[in-house]
């Protein structure tokens, strides 16, 4: 088996995307390009940088080519994804959840010597000395931001007196420095409507103004302050209180975010880029059929996947276990042969793309490029 | 990066259960024994052979070890699965669904020249045909089983009249042999009351056994009928009408069969050798607490992860994004330190295994080998 998977012969085959053998996940590299552009460009406008999530490609290459485009870093959810964001190439990471235990802060002792510019963060004094003395240990320095919680309670700390003692302690350390401040809001990001959205949110930003406040007041302004996502980037570049935004889904999209009124208007400013490529595999009923695509090809967090086929314009999909999808067909809609290709809208890309192995990037009805999404896995 | 992940250096190590960098996919090895060995004396008890399915554990070696322990080989949700299966060297294969398209028939060609008594199955005169003459190029020769839908309406057919013409068509092949039939009845499985499930699928099975009558009635009498589950393996056993057993979840065990009474009376006869082992990463909360396991860490198709842990008994698990999850502490349960793990049992085991790289093979409390999940992804 090749490393770049059963498509590889296909690339740069005229035609090509409609060959590829199922369930691909599918790459149009035009639309993300148009995607990142369209955000640095906002960005820019704004003042704000960006420092894109990799959690949502968990690809090296597109790492670095994100930060080739303009962004500054990408950040991580995870060590695992940072390790092999680093080792693609990859600088400026910033890791935006603590790192706890043994094993891993012996693995972010090796990341710290190799990565450039990597940054943690923490929201535990316990936690943070740990760290401390693992890297005094061996001599390494590192620059981390407090987390700070507004709302989601996942991680982060939402005490303003236990946000500046963690800025001070960063503060008087000679092994850590201390970077500023992370506050992110995940559930936020998925309010359908913009006005209520910024309402939520907008409680939020007031609430982490004030922790910016006190911090300013204690003598340890912060000069980072990281967060953002796709569902909120619209605010937060109105808002204007981050310096740098972690938004990850704008370049790819999917069924959840494409509800979403991003941008308080009609249109919104990103395009879906990412699809899972499927196949009929079985078509003896009269009203459906059946695709090779299941729970171990679209995540199932969220909503069903979105049939994008230009064919099949009213045709929904249902799930139909572990390796099947069933496609209802609308009226009017024809029923595809046996390995006709149906074409999807991942229902959540970041764990949709978990599920694969390789990016098959397309321009236009061609196979260009396959990427290996070397960040996917847990450990 | 080991092959065998960052766990590699703690095989051996008494005590390493618990030391392990997390998320971590468990499996007690022990347990796993125990289920298999039970199931194969039910198997010998009721005539029955046992093929069990590989698409639950997606690893080779665990599909050697279920052959050498007395299974005739082992079942493949997809042409991938059964490539990676026989390159570790497992023999019996079969592959339970249609396989269509020109790129994964080429492939088939390839394994059928490498694999021992490899099998599939089809449900569509046409796709057999197309596969036929496709081997017939280069003198290849495979067993195939007519695929019959019992109820799902997944695969299969479920009409006699097409279900005798496929048989026909096989017996009078000289590149393909008639094999017998497959009937998978998917959703049954889970059917928790014992007599409910009895019902429904008593019902399938009388349909399954018209349809055997049919084929005999016409000369086609299947040498193989291959089908059940773990949800229905007690009435298939006792109905006798499968020749062979195709159970995959049995080995492991998840909350959505442990909640499933599947020999009509109080104690199952598996027990749960599957767990994910998470860590403590944020505590500043008073009745709850975040770990490392979210999304990309436990399947979300069916209920949430069962918090295993001795000393939480009464806490409860709730999904906190892609990396994480909540813990909310029962009353009387203590808080544990950063970096403490916490156990939890498998949501639904097939796609949790397939967000993951290895099991950690544990006996008691020490980790003593670690097994690549080397047929997990979906191409």
């Amino acid at each position: 088996m090749a490393d770049l998977g059963p498509n590889e012969p296909l690339i740069g085959v005229s035609g090509s995307r409609n060959r590829l053998t199922t369930p691909a996940l599918v790459l149009d590299l035009d639309i993300l390009e148009r995607n990142l552009t369209a955000l640095l460009d906002q960005c820019a406008e704004s003042g704000q940088k960006l420092r894109p999530h990799a959690k949502t490609h968990k690809s090296s290459q597109l790492a670095k080519r994100q930060i080739d485009a303009g962004a500054v870093g990408v950040c991580c959810a995870t060590l695992h994804e940072a390790e092999r964001m680093a080792a693609g190439g990859a600088s400026g990471i910033l890791i935006t959840s603590p790192i706890v235990g043994e094993g891993k802060i012996q693995r972010l002792q090796i990341l710290n010597d190799v990565a450039d510019n990597l940054m943690i963060v923490t929201d535990n004094l316990d936690g943070l000395q740990t760290i401390e003395k693992s890297l005094r240990d061996v001599g390494g320095e590192l620059t981390v931001l407090v987390d700070i919680d507004v709302g989601m309670q996942r991680t982060g700390s939402n005490d303003p007196a236990q946000i500046v003692a963690l800025a001070s302690y960063l503060s008087e350390s000679e092994t850590l420095t201390y970077g500023g401040v992370q506050a992110y809001s995940g559930r936020v990001q998925h309010i359908e409507d913009y006005g209520e959205r910024r309402d939520v949110y907008g409680a939020q930003m007031t609430f982490l103004a004030g922790v910016v406040k006190s911090l300013e007041d204690a003598g340890f302004q912060p000069k980072i302050i990281s967060g953002g996502g796709t569902g909120t980037h619209h605010i937060d570049q109105e808002l204007s209180l981050f310096t740098e935004l972690q938004a990850g889904s704008f370049i790819f999209m999917d069924v959840e975010y494409n509800a979403v009124d991003l941008a308080n208007g009609p249109t919104n400013p990103f395009e879906t880029a990412l699809f899972v490529q499927c196949s009929v595999v079985s078509n003896n009923a009269d009203n459906f059929f059946t695709i090779d695509g299941g729970f171990k090809c679209f995540a199932t967090d969220g909503p069903k996947p979105e049939v994008f086929s230009e064919n099949l314009p009213d045709a929904s999909y249902d799930r139909f276990g572990d390796e099947h999808g069933k496609i209802n067909l609308g009226s009017g809609n024809y029923k595809p042969a046996l390995g006709e290709t149906v074409s999807l809208i991942t229902p959540h890309c970041d764990p949709t793309v978990n599920l694969h192995n390789y990016y098959h990037g397309v321009r236009g009805d061609t196979l260009v490029e396959i990427l290996p999404i070397d960040g996917r896995g847990v450990l």
